[in-house]
């Protein structure tokens, strides 16, 4: 196989940067792989570039125009995904370790795509929250809005998921309108560079809105302004020093860090030998331990077990990592391959050193060979106990990036917390129990150091995607010496990287800037009921207000013997003395909600196709039989579902006679884009 | 007037700290008011006492009684606020100026007291987002918490507002469950001191739950962990010293800060000499200028307006200020006091020295002296203007913060937005314009530059809050050189000040850890309907399962011609022929709504009082005459309102005879602690 030469993507091109690069070696066996150099590359245009092509493109975009793009990505990358397994097998991946990696990767894509068309309106931004009423009379309002960052989205990828790991930063920006400079670790480049040109060829992007840097960075930070961001993902020591980037303090640049990360998982103190717990215990820290050559930011590093239970789990987990085959990630029955590299595996080795100061090795030889593998950064599982499980400091404090964990054993739970916590900021925690109250405990007592925690147990075993899998849904990320930021998390990665504002004004001019009617605001004339209005012609505002109908006794009590519902507050005047809310008897408020209906219905059919929904009920004042009631019903918003209707909700008040709001709820109705034939 | 000696609070008791102080002096007349200095203090130790005391006294709180905790807080300040204004006058503030920072700061207070109680559980946790399901068959899912966090928030104050920047940063950090410790600047320390005083001899708070430090922060940073904060007000220079310090950047410290900001405020192009928008605009920028001196980060210092209307304005403006009293701040005619101090005037003088390379003075003298008041920091207003609108880079990089600002012309909307850009990061934006197109255009294309953004227009003038004033509603920062925080807009504040954890688990187990009833959790026996059960009873997951009751063709014609809602769908098989979502005639959701009322209601006196409301309503499968429904009603979650009752949230399933879900929704009644009598 001849040596690859890396490119970077700039400014529409591919670049190969000039002169000799660093040349990338297969952790398989050692022989080069690739070539890598951004010399020549110029940062500071790639970002101009970005800012003057990919941006406005985007931002052009609604975000389920966004998210169709995500789809369609996902879709590229699927269709070749055989390509990018063949450069990862180099990587040291087996093909799970792929699945992981790759499969994972576009899954978070795929999910980004639905959950975006599904959570998201089809617009350009976010309204965030309820409307805040700033004065007496209502004139005057505050409504907080998500609108995109107007830079560039730099995203620094570490060398352990080339794919996943650059998708998952991806998916986010773009759908959030930020144009994308992903950078990769070196080490494993060439299948990100890979991934990269399966993104470019596919050609889904709008132009300017994703490039890549095989290489380092240059002077990347020097050009950033208040708009840009950066998101890192790597070592405590390379965090820190970008962060400290005199350039992004100064124009405080959003900047994320994911990084050093030692995740604990405990074995509650209900989980004797022999139950169910036990041993999936045992086999979640062996496989976190084995997954990926445990080169994972979420891999399990502190097993914290009841002292009494130390010898039965370090016995169980010793001949469990004792049967993982070790080998050439091609061969199908290898179950870990090699470390990405050999200078990662001597970084390894000396972690573990460093950790024998206050551990002993109990499994596994660090400096082992694997016959006839030996030009591979191989290197067996390794399991070690603290020696005095309180006063050990290593462990707490020494990330070995490799397949690597250790013991330490607890007298209580209070003591198994404050262990936990020890890590000082996680990823990732778990805690094998069946007990809630143990979990409780540990979920409250150790919650606060953690992004992530697992409770597993028998009852979710089975579906359990386990302790180190970070999920689009979920948050990714964890405070302290995980770094303290947060990825993912569905669309709160999204609104992470968008401009929040607070904007003021009067209900008619918030009602225009949001899209979205607040009381108060005119009421555009329709001449016809809005339900006789084809969904593009709606507007917020449009209103339809009812005539008059009085609730009488026999209506409440005609209601209730039809419907079953003889609640004493509608049927026993004697009974409802001295109650708090109601003078007296009262009409049932799904009475008062089923009159409304009839007072503002179309009954012919027209463009409203269905009630599907009702959202914020409150039921304000009660009324009395006798009492007249007259119905408000007004456009609040609407969001196209497809090509034949889309959704409308409608602001509803439900006032008496004279005048005070008895109830208000939003109806939510699907509407046909045109009258129906 | 004797000088003050300032007190340190630490660890429980005052300390007056060791040796000379520096001198405080009046900024009226420049005589010393206090001595300062925290010299001998030791901040390690009121961390740790922090943490050991104060942490665990308010996180044992609920929100409802932290929130109970900051009304009597303010009243406590609200009581004692005559002490407070005779300090004020001497930091140079007016009556009207202390209204903003002593009022303002206790009516946050108020606000987040109310709002804690009305929008947050009683409860010591949050929970945030939808259950994510992360499995096929539903036994594994996601739910996010927040938890407090476990350290103290250390909150870095500014000169201009010593009471309210001090309360605005310790609502929500105690109501988050943080102990605090404040600094006030040195300048005008003497009044927040005071504050503190007032908060101390309350008693409210409990031990350690607030501290306070007069004088310099000594090694206070070298102290923090993970779990700490750091929110600071200041200048943009001090503020990426204080991020940059290596124990912030490795432990991951949440840093949030409030800095410089070159504001704007835009007069919207359809707002000529003479409309109420233009007299609006020249009254809110001479307000600005003017209120507290100009010592606002929130103040006007960019004064946006068409070149066509650049004379007008600048006519209009001088002549306003001209009018503007300024003197001692104790005489109630007094418009406008003097700046904080000498020190305080020397440096606006060199920022207007510095701006003059790009602008000219139109209107006051910056070395123009106030006759009889030759001691104090006066400074009259001063307006400039920019020689070249489209050139002048002094704007848009120098605050002189005080008097001061500058206009600037656009010749069209597009470059007006381009100038408010230039400054790169804002707290506040204001647009004066009646136009709700001009808005639209303004407000998405410079929001990503700002925190808030205010559109000014005569009918919301009488009741607007003004460009410069935070409102604890909403959001108080800004991107880039406003530092990229965000401090207050309600309970975001609290919940940035939390730790979000994104569980795993099954139902059963996430239903335990939240209260929140998860579909597919275990339903605990009661042996009675949970209507009977009084509120203490209540616990997730009981649960009634109704008898089946099948929905005849006389029913919906029944309660068609009953309500009056006969829409065409229930009545007419012909028309409802081809419709995309029913294969027919179906039943009204209203009907489906109200026998499922029927199908669960108890209708004896018990202890239910109301139902108050409904939530989420979806109707999923509809219900075609002949058919069945049954229902199962599970408690989902609760809430303590008051002594006598409480809130229940009851998940409700309608299913069809044949188990498919007909309607969910959430259904809200008030219950009371005992059966009533």
């Amino acid at each position: 196989m001849s040596i690859i030469r890396l490119n970077s993507f700039a400014e529409g091109r591919w670049f190969a940067g000039q002169g000799d690069g660093a040349i990338l070696a297969s952790a398989i066996d050692g022989t080069p792989v690739a070539e890598i150099t951004s010399k020549g590359l110029e940062p500071g245009a790639m970002l101009a570039y970005a800012r003057r092509k990919g941006g406005p493109a985007l931002r052009a975009l609604t975000f389920h125009q966004r998210a169709n793009m995500l789809k369609a990505l996902a879709q590229a990358l699927n269709a070749r995904k055989e390509e990018l397994y063949a450069l990862s097998y180099l990587t040291g991946a087996t093909k799970a370790d792929s699945w992981v990696d790759i499969d994972g990767g576009i899954g978070t894509l795929f999910v980004y795509a639905s959950k975006a068309k599904r959570e998201l309106p089809n617009e350009t931004f976010l309204i965030d929250g309820a409307v805040e009423n700033l004065s007496k009379s209502g004139s005057f309002l505050g409504q907080h809005v998500y609108v995109p960052r107007e830079g560039v989205a730099c995203q620094i990828n570490a060398f352990n998921f080339p794919v996943w790991g650059m998708l998952e930063k991806l998916g986010p920006s773009l759908l959030a309108g930020l144009p994308v400079i992903a950078k990769p670790a070196s080490a494993t480049a060439w299948l990100a560079e890979k991934a990269a040109r399966i993104i470019i060829e596919s050609g889904v992007l709008p132009e300017g809105t994703f490039q890549f840097i095989a290489g380092s960075t240059g002077d990347l930070l020097e050009h950033l302004t208040s708009q840009d961001s950066v998101a890192f993902t790597g070592s405590l020591a390379t965090s820190t020093t970008l962060q400290a980037h005199p350039n992004i303090l100064k124009n405080a640049v959003p900047f994320t860090a994911e990084r050093d990360s030692l995740n604990c998982s405990i074995l509650g103190p209900d989980a004797a030998p022999g139950s169910a717990e036990f041993d999936l215990f045992v086999k979640e820290v062996a496989k976190e331990m084995c997954v990926k050559a445990g080169q994972k930011c979420t891999a399990i590093r502190r097993i914290i077990v009841p002292e009494s239970r130390m010898e039965a789990v370090s016995a169980a987990l010793a001949k469990r990592l004792a049967g993982v085959t070790i080998g050439d990630p091609r061969l199908e029955t290898t179950r870990m391959g090699p470390l990405a590299s050999l200078a990662q595996r001597a970084d390894v080795r000396s972690q573990i050193a460093r950790l024998a100061a206050d551990c002993e090795v109990v499994s596994g030889d660090p400096d082992g060979r694997i016959a006839g593998a030996e030009d591979g950064a191989y290197l067996a599982p390794v399991l070690l106990t603290a020696r005095n499980s309180r006063s050990a400091e290593r462990p707490h404090d020494t990330e070995a990036f490799g397949p690597v964990a250790t013991l330490l054993g607890y007298a209580d739970l209070e003591d198994a917390i404050g262990i936990a916590r020890k890590g000082d900021g996680s990823l990732a925690g778990s805690l094998i129990t069946a007990d809630t109250e143990v979990a409780r405990q540990v979920i409250f007592g150790a919650g606060a150091f953690h992004g992530r925690m697992l409770v597993l147990n028998a009852e979710c075993a089975a579906e359990s995607t386990g302790h180190g899998s970070p999920m689009p849904h979920l948050v990714h990320g964890g405070p302290g010496r995980a770094g303290g930021g947060e990825e993912l998390g569905g669309m709160r990665a999204v609104k992470h990287q968008m401009q929040r504002v607070a904007v003021q004004g009067s209900p008619a001019m918030l009602t225009a800037l949001t899209k979205s009617y607040i009381k108060g605001a005119p009421e555009p004339e329709t001449g016809e009921h809005p339900f006789r209005i084809p969904f593009d012609g709606l507007e917020p505002g449009m209103s339809f207000h009812s005539k008059e109908r009085v609730v009488t006794l026999d209506d409440i009590e005609h209601f209730a013997h039809f419907t079953g519902d003889t609640f004493y507050a509608h049927m026993d005047e004697e009974a409802v003395k001295g109650h708090p809310f109601f003078p007296g008897r009262v009409a049932h408020g799904y009475l008062l909600l089923s009159f409304a209906a009839g007072l503002f219905v179309e009954p012919a059919r027209g463009p409203v196709l269905a009630n599907y929904g009702l959202d914020n009920l409150r039921f304000l004042k009660p009324v009395s039989p006798g009492e007249a009631i007259r119905v408000r019903l007004t456009v609040k918003s609407k969001s196209p579902r497809n090509e034949a209707y889309g959704e409308v909700r409608w602001d509803v008040e439900i006032m008496t006679g004279t005048g005070e709001t008895a109830a208000t709820y939003e109806l939510l109705t699907m509407n046909a884009y045109r009258e129906a034939a």
